[in-house]
């Protein structure tokens, strides 16, 4: 019974996860796959955008920030999944060669009301680079199993 | 200028992009990349999670919106990019097999107020399988550069 269980996240609690080194390789192949627009594939076409330079498709950082939360404590937990995300922003071009880390902070919680097994955990998470500046931030209620099912929290 | 700009895209429009086969192939080898829950990644595992069965990452379904709508209008158009995403709902599992459509709905668009060459569109983009159930949500405003900057809208 080492697995992270509801009863385990507690509002106000922050943890660190990363770093990470996101390359450009892994940035162009996966606007190539995902969102082939001009920004993030190719450095000269980028320049003219908005982001002033190749810059991660905001889907990748989403989806890179789900893979170290995965590896951070998603993978060792009662993780039931997510109806849903509340909110993203992606406040800051990802670039090549950054060192990213995600910052989790635990929100809120509740039990639920339907299911006596189960309880939410509401999370923000951020995407840091290496000087701290916050490229995206993503907020969402994950679902965990519960040690206790139906106990008073 | 055959281009899609600010100015083409009303509220009220609807359009219907796709189909596209998602497979068990694609739906695995992003989980493993990605979202490496057993939901995501093994039959046998899936069926006692709230998925009852293999079904995607719901950020595979907001990657697989997102590569539909390139193709269907984005890749065509002004666009500018996005700041972020207001909401995603994952509805129901997106199963390996499934032939999937996008149905894009403009819910509002106004000027820029700092930038007279730039409008946002909000949309509401909705996954549907081949029986019109909705599997995703996904509300997000783009932005698009406009034919005629600072011109009254």
């Amino acid at each position: 019974m080492s697995k992270l269980h509801w009863e385990d996240f507690q509002p106000g609690a922050v943890a660190v996860y990363g770093p990470r080194l996101v390359t450009r390789e892994e940035i162009v192949a996966f606007a190539a796959e995902f969102d082939p627009q001009p920004m993030h594939l190719d450095e000269a076409a980028a320049r003219a955008t908005l982001l002033g330079g190749l810059g991660a498709s905001g889907w990748h950082s989403c989806c890179l920030l789900m893979r170290m939360i995965a590896d951070g404590f998603i993978l060792e937990s009662s993780s039931m999944g997510g109806p849903g995300v509340e909110e993203v922003r992606w406040l800051a071009p990802l670039r090549p060669g950054t060192r990213i880390r995600i910052r989790s902070t635990v929100v809120d919680k509740r039990a639920s009301n339907s299911r006596p097994e189960m309880g939410m955990v509401k999370f923000q998470f951020e995407m840091l680079d290496e000087t701290d500046v916050i490229l995206t931030t993503l907020g969402t209620t994950l679902m965990f199993g519960r040690r206790e099912p139906g106990a008073r929290p």
